[in-house]
């Protein structure tokens, strides 16, 4: 076990192409897209308090309640991302527009510290009466996320120390004291950010507030429970039926199935994870190795998406993975990246890296359109060209999402573990940070994903013994290594190489991992593959899109003897590498009934092209697999 | 284009194990269990006016009302099906229920003849102001048709009366004239039920009445437009967001798709059968030929199940056709057999027949458990070991048709057209009715689906000259015949093989059918469905259960050269004829990455035995599988 700290994405300079035209889409579009959004649906009016905007409910919404009583966290989460834009760009327009967002929240801001624009605007007599539904505690996690943020990017405080005061009032609300709620969140979220906030500020209460929240849930008898009751509700009447819904079922140290609504689930994860960092807790350390075990050997979709069922936007059952009615939630893959940096800053064990880097260049990637302004809230492997991305949905959570991982993507390029570099993801960045007793400056750059050299020049102030540790990913057939143009012969240890030696100026490493395009298949027990294999290449995994094949998309058949070639493409608005092959394309003979017949289907060849799977749906609406019938 | 006129079940004796266990049961035990449930659920009481029961509403149910609304159709499909059992036997205690139902009808009836027990209960004054959502037309023919059948069962007529004055009512509030209302049902079953009342009485005002329902719908302005507006509503907040819904979308003589609510649609397209039938009507007709043309070759599951989509209960797209969601009500595929029975009315084509035979054996008979007292309301064919039959739902819907068409499995047999006899299920029964201007008593004896030999004893009351059309299902693979003793060698026209003779008593045909197992490729456009085989014999299609393997299920796969081979076997408490194959299970090798790996699974030999289809769930829930991975 090697703790292995993530360095920061703001000491991170991104410079490949790769994540680079990603950065500066998201900086010049997305960002002042989603802004133009929050106004456009009232989000921001929503926080000029007293003067509530007029309720928009959802028709049929499941949960009988507009989906405005989140506003809050998607501000929140606007204001986290373009904090960290301000990072690359400084921009007055984007601190104006926060500013005047901070404006309002310390007008809305009650007395006693309470913040939550909602309950302050309709409610303000059941404030803390429905953890279980209402989304208070979610609102003030992503709030505080995003003053955090805000206060890293400019030194400006204000919003800091709104949500301090919030914080401090959460805590006199929730406890073990007398008159105090045995409470924690219904979508937990806030852990997190409290463990940011702690790190920001370095004032323990609010870790043991996080702890608080961890080690209560899942207690009997059931904090949600009695809050129902106390609301004159049967807890049975509950439409989720079943506190797996939320992660409460059992006392959290006790979980070893991941279960319920997925981005519940997911967040706290990954505060288990931070937690069992901080405080060396070997119960939580456990139990998230339990669920990272569960959730990565039962219940992950090739794409690093999890999450089957539209119904709880969750989990369902072990090896339930279906393709056409894939939920698989962006959010919750973006939170899958977040868990697996926590456990990465645990423990060095390149399980996790893989992990994040599948979520990351796959599910995540595939959430955000090539203008960076159009969405995928859910994430089909299949579809029949009905899936398609929009602009906004009344339920926004994954746009934000999307934004704070993708603009703070540096953030999960390094690791420093003592005086040893870690080298997760590939495509071109550079760190300054200090190793060995001295300041070094590590500069990777590689065009990965799309070619397998990548070159690593290490720069010391002075001579100095230190380690690099390289990703060697699960996913890669052998690889080779030079250092300073030697071939060297390491083997990886738990999936990184570490080379140590003492460095000097003009060092370099080479390291070549192998992109030869590759078949997957998965494990029989998964009903919907059975005979079908996804392609692959290096971190990505493909699909095949209507848009580039005449047979109707099902109709296309790889054959196993059918050889792989890659060539370049020019998909949408991105020159990406597409896998094509000889493929064949099935029907039935003229003359064969229709629908159902008693003879096979005839086969003919066809060309097939398989692109990025990120890259999907960039060219219109239109049919997509990722599964391929052999 | 040969009329074929259905001989009424009542003139028909089953006689063969298969439908005699099934006709048994549902008299043993179907009839009186589900007067119990009526019983239980308040829906008897709910008849007893003025004194409404307390409200029931279904949590979260989409339309925002309780399924209480449509009671009044359960009743009526209960007498229906309970009166068509009194033709088989004689039950003084089933009469007094349907008498004191009768009772509470008639006291319950308005003045002017209307009669809907929750409008006349709960909101008298707004009746008629939502035909779009709220069944009183639907309602009023499920009655309707059950005062026909215990009209014909016992002749008494008091129910018959009450209904035809409710008729007269709703002929006054609907029509063309001033003052009365261009409206039609949104959920279709009057028109079958006026037609029934028609030749039941020979009165043309109520055809005339069904084919107004029938010619108005879809016409422009839109009724249920106008209705929503005078109940202030906007016609755009229809839940389902288009009349394709209710197939009001285009005059039915243009539609040409099969679209929206499964039931709705077949109901309709069985009741413009029989309209054309009627009066010769050639558009109706071509429009019914184009719709069965539709379903039958693009949106129909292999067991004869249709309506793939829950949220609308009905179709989707060409070639949708999932498994494991597959909605495919059993309502449908009853409303399939009714349809398909009216189409060969109007044509002796074993297009239809086949699809007839495919839906009652398959679908329809899987919607009753061999107790008799449980049922599926939605028909997967894959199912990971969740789905499960039940004792009673909200909707009872399906409970009561399944149960009024097996009640009535004997009309289905025969049919007349002119002097010829068609049999179109074969399975053990007998008729007696005039050809070649004689009575002739027609015997069919087989152990048919589960042996190959059909015996029929032709024993006219004197010779006379009359022909036999005898059925060549569409699955058949030849077939041998003899007629006393000689062989035949006759080729079926249009799916029946006409022998015209001169009988005479003691002439017998022996009809050979090969009901060798077989294997079921589907259309590749099916996406579902790529590489998969389904495995039928005879009319039956067959699936894999659970119970009877080892290797998880969606680890099996019935590879292309594997024979099938048949044996008996007790399933539950049915001896059955099932498939056997030597098969393979398929597993990652030990030590492969869990999940996804590189190398395609191994595969061992495993023993494979599939069930008939609609044998399954008999045995506890467990996981099944129509359509195997080869």
């Amino acid at each position: 076990m090697r703790r292995c700290l993530l360095v920061r994405f703001s000491d991170v300079e991104i410079t490949g192409a790769f994540w680079k035209e990603r950065l500066d889409c998201i900086l010049d579009r997305t960002i002042p897209s989603q802004h133009r959004m929050l106004e456009k649906h009232g989000i921001l009016e929503s926080l000029k308090l007293p003067q509530p905007v007029p309720l928009r409910t959802i028709p049929r919404n499941r949960h009988d309640f507009t989906t405005q009583i989140f506003w809050d966290s998607d501000v929140g989460k606007w204001i986290e991302a373009a904090s960290y834009a301000l990072h690359f760009r400084g921009d007055p327009a984007v601190e104006a527009r926060i500013e005047s967002i901070i404006d309002d929240l310390e007008a809305a801001q009650d007395a006693d510290g309470y913040l939550n624009c909602w309950y302050l605007g309709r409610d303000p007599d059941n404030r803390w009466t429905n953890l279980r539904d209402n989304h208070e505690l979610y609102c003030a996690g992503h709030l505080l996320e995003g003053a955090v943020a805000y206060f890293h990017a400019t030194g400006r405080d204000r919003l800091l120390r709104i949500m301090e005061r919030y914080v401090r009032h959460i805590a006199t609300v929730f406890g073990p004291g007398e008159g105090q709620k045995a409470g924690y969140p219904g979508h937990q979220e806030i852990e997190i950010a409290l463990i940011r906030l702690f790190h920001a500020t370095g004032k323990r209460d609010y870790l043991d507030l996080a702890r608080y929240f961890i080690d209560e849930r899942g207690r009997q008898p059931s904090y949600f429970d009695l809050e129902a009751r106390a609301r004159g509700e049967d807890p049975a009447d509950f439409w989720a039926k079943t506190y797996e819904y939320n992660q409460s079922h059992l006392p959290v140290r006790e979980q070893t199935k991941v279960v319920g609504h997925a981005v519940r689930a997911v967040y706290m994860y990954a505060a288990m994870a931070d937690l069992a960092a901080e405080d060396g807790d070997a119960g939580l350390r456990s139990a998230c190795e339990a669920l990272w075990d569960d959730i990565t050997t039962r219940r992950m979709y090739v794409t690093g998406g999890s999450g089957p069922s539209a119904s709880n936007e969750g989990f369902t059952t072990d090896y339930d993975l279906p393709n056409d009615t894939a939920y698989a939630e962006t959010c919750a893959s973006v939170a899958m990246v977040f868990w697996a940096a926590r456990m990465l800053n645990l423990d060095l064990d390149g399980r996790y890296a893989d992990i994040l880097e599948l979520a990351l260049y796959n599910k995540v990637l595939a959430g955000l359109s090539q203008d960076g302004e159009h969405y995928f809230y859910d994430n089909k492997l299949e579809s029949d060209g009905s899936h398609r991305r929009w602009e906004w949905q009344p339920c926004p959570c994954c746009t934000m999402k999307v934004l704070r991982l993708l603009a703070s993507v540096g953030g999960y390029v390094f690791g420093v573990c003592e005086d040893e570099l870690a080298i997760h993801l590939y495509g071109g960045a550079t760190v300054r940070t200090r190793l060995g007793g001295t300041s070094v400056l590590v500069k990777e750059v590689s065009e990965y994903p799309w070619d397998s050299g990548i070159r690593i020049a290490v720069t010391p102030a002075r001579p100095a013994e230190f380690g690099l540790a390289l990703r060697i990913p699960g996913w890669a057939n052998g690889f080779s290594l030079t250092v300073n143009g030697e071939r060297c012969e390491l083997k990886p240890e738990l999936g990184y190489i570490r080379v140590r030696r003492v460095w000097t100026s003009g060092d370099a490493i080479t390291l070549t991992l192998p992109l030869d395009p590759r078949r997957i298949y998965s494990d029989p027990r998964i009903r919907q593959n059975a005979n079908r294999v996804a392609v692959a290449r290096g971190p990505l995994i493909y699909c095949v899109e209507q848009h580039d094949h005449t047979p109707p998309l099902p109709c296309l058949r790889l054959p196993p003897e059918a050889a792989l070639s890659e060539t370049r493409r020019r998909i949408g608005t991105a020159d990406v590498t597409v896998i094509a092959a000889h493929g064949h394309s099935a029907h039935f003979p003229q003359g064969a009934p229709p629908l159902y017949s008693g003879g096979p289907p005839l086969r003919e060849a066809t060309d097939m092209m398989a692109i990025p799977y990120y890259t999907w749906c960039n060219r219109g609406a239109n049919a997509m697999n990722v599964w391929l019938p052999e």
